[in-house]
């Protein structure tokens, strides 16, 4: 299939860095003729000739005309991350320099890159698997410690490997069971069906924990969303002032690279948490002031993986709000929350709601207990920060698959106590084999791979 | 000088690639401490090991946490850019992990770059002179093929070459009349005043013509303003659109890149034509008709290089008007403009106006002769491109002290001629080799070198 696919035998290049005026920007070319293309273009030493891992400067020239002074690396096949001869251009960090070098590195043969088409023939050369290339595009999207841990986790082939082993074992068993289809007549049982139901559980266990740590992979890498949800005047906005007050996500000395994400965002134990229908939350009281706005709160609630519901200690309808609002909020969390209880104290905030269970005090105004709204927020997604698994999924692609894998262990265990025949087992087997093989890219089309590497970006 | 500069023995790190989400970032570092901090970050291998010009791939990890996988580039002094030991580390593009990499080269001893400070430092160590140094921001800075190719020529020397022969020689005499002073009692001339003032003949010639050079060079990197006068319906929206038509400039694949520069500019034999108040060519004929908006039309003259003045072949008032703007216009270059000559033929058009002198004839509507315009804005701002100076200024600063050379040259030419005293003469030849030391950076003051290297860009 390899050799098949389009442009594969192309020399491809790009720009790897962003577009911008800056120091230096980088161009990366690979392909077979790659040190022949730069050799026509640097005639003071033969790039071609040089050891791998090798850098030399010089002058770009096309035609005897500078283009640029360079440093180029060269990385030869199959040391390289593409696995081709590769080579990098370090250039002046115009826009315009560099267009002008991508097109004469066209001009002498390159083509330019499709999105993810260097990591694509990392991953064809078997430099990673599929898993693992979808990593490298987690870790540019990474913005937290726990984003960018699981995803250099997962580029190193923690969860590749988990999945490898199970579907080689299950390989193991399925070859058994294609060998007892050959001699159907004879109904004999090579495959051993006690161990094999036992290694069938084992996968289930593993096919099902995966698909758990999804929730907590989605919420590692796309932040957690939270609603605070409260009549007016129960300190909402100063609640949110205190949550973002000393505890802003990512606070970046290089100007430009955060700043999509620096608005109510919190980083909590290097988790994002994004705090959602923030214009509402710093709203007018309007005029019809309702028990606590049950409608608009629902709407707020359903957006939400955790809610915060915030009440003034003063508040005489705490109980019947809450019971309200706890309707139809399924598996989400909630967090109960009596503001103001510097007006009352701790103490006797406290004794008011002793029959209240989980049911955090704070004064947002005096940053009160703050840190323990804190702590309970990233307890809300993380239960157990300590046996939070090893290997943790963040891919829907991979979510999605898994289900299929769980679906089909199930059919297989079921064909087997209910000892249907042989063959019809076989398939199930061969079924979920091949969307083990579909998560590490052993079992790939062409149009599978176009469209998971076409959401890179350019030049990766 | 050197080392008594602030900060001048601190290991620097900056990012050099712009800021956002790609393919890979580059992180530089600059000092005495660049191989010992990298080591403490980068276990698989030892760094400080490593020949100059050669990269290893591996971890970066702190505290056994991994931050990235990188590839380090060592260049060792005085190989570097910097002339110190120096490394880049080429990191996965996601600003999240290039803020952590760089805050952990911070913890483990380097400090934040200032802007331009590594090149900065390539001329303190003596990889450069000021004015090549000047022209690496150039290079960052250029967007056509004229403007790169004379930033890369000041870059290699071009223009500091010059300056150097030229003040070398003259400070061979310099002290030959320093010597005279020494023994100013006896009345003896060691340096020889007839082939002094040949000398200086010769430098202010080189000086006149590098001054000269800067409106060109201004030109190649600024771009030409460019006003397109004339009265309603002459036809300024459509000549506006045939020039820009086929010729917009740097149209670029690289998205972002060139964003800004795009609109009502145009590239003319790698120059810029920037087509200034075009808002006011687009207006909507007015209600005061005057002959030409004689006022309005001095101002435009007055923001532009070049103006074109445009005329409605039917016109029966073209001299009048030519003659009423023709005043006050000083060294602007005026093209006279006659569109529309397709409603009457080419060759009627030319017979209307064989008095007129230097006319060009165009139907902006039909594109006819809109090439032969092209050339003529061209001409107007490199008179004749065979003969264009081999070196070229671009920099307001060294266009102000050459000024003061070329001053200095000839209160000393003045000032031998009318023999005045030797220690007066001595005192101008001193002056004038301080400010030629001024351009090339043998003479700087900290304060100086500060506010040049302040208007690079940061990783520079």
């Amino acid at each position: 299939m390899l050799s098949r696919l389009r442009g594969w035998d192309d020399t491809i290049v790009a720009l790897a860095t962003p577009p911008g005026s800056s120091a230096i920007g980088v161009i990366r070319m690979s392909g077979a003729l790659s040190f022949a293309i730069i050799d026509r273009l640097f005639p003071s030493k033969r790039i071609s000739e040089l050891a791998s891992h090798t850098a030399a400067v010089g002058f770009l020239k096309e035609n005897n005309t500078p283009l640029d002074e360079v440093v180029v690396t060269v990385f030869r096949s199959p040391r390289s991350y593409t696995g081709e001869d590769m080579i990098e251009i370090s250039c002046h960090g115009s826009p315009y320099v560099l267009e002008e070098v991508i097109r004469a590195l066209i001009r002498q043969g390159a083509r330019p890159a499709k999105p993810g088409e260097f990591t694509q023939r990392a991953f064809l050369n078997g430099k990673l698997d599929l898993a693992q290339a979808e990593s490298v595009a987690d870790i540019i999207a990474s913005n937290t410690e726990a984003s960018l841990k699981t995803a250099i986790q997962n580029m190193r082939g923690g969860f590749s490997q988990t999945l490898k082993v199970l579907r080689e074992k299950i390989l193991e068993f399925s070859s058994l069971i294609e060998l007892e289809l050959d001699f159907s007549q004879e109904d004999v049982e090579f495959a051993d069906r006690e161990k094999f139901v036992v290694l069938l559980n084992d996968a289930v266990m593993v096919t099902s924990s995966l698909l758990e740590s999804f929730r907590l992979g989605n919420v590692i890498k796309n932040g957690v969303k939270v609603s605070i949800v409260g009549k007016p005047n129960a300190g909402k906005s100063t609640l949110l002032n205190a949550l973002l007050n000393e505890n802003r996500a990512i606070v970046s000395d290089i100007p430009g690279t955060t700043r999509d994400t620096i608005e109510e965002v919190i980083n909590i134990g290097g988790v994002l948490f994004r705090l959602i229908d923030t214009a509402g939350l710093r709203e007018q009281p309007t005029n019809h002031i309702e028990i606590l706005g049950i409608q608009r709160s629902r709407i707020k609630i359903q957006e939400a993986d955790v809610v915060i519901l915030l009440f003034d200690v003063m508040d005489e309808h705490i109980e019947e709000s809450r019971t309200n609002l706890g309707q139809n909020t399924q598996s989400k969390q909630i967090l109960t929350v009596i503001n103001k209880i510097d007006l009352v104290g701790e103490k006797i905030a406290k004794q008011r709601f002793s029959n209240s269970k989980d049911v955090i005090f704070i004064s947002a105004k005096q940053k009160q207990n703050i840190e323990n709204l804190r702590s309970k927020l990233l307890e809300s997604v993380i239960q157990d920060g300590a046996k939070s698994p090893d290997v943790i999924i963040t891919n829907m692609r991979h979510f999605d698959i898994l289900q299929k894998v769980l679906d089909s262990l199930n059919l297989i265990k079921t064909g087997i106590s209910n000892k249907v025949p042989v063959d019809l087992v076989a398939s199930d087997i061969r079924e979920c084999l091949h969307y083990l093989g579909e998560i590490t890219g052993e079992i790939s089309t062409e149009d599978q791979l176009d469209y998971i590497f076409s959401k890179f970006c350019i030049g990766k």
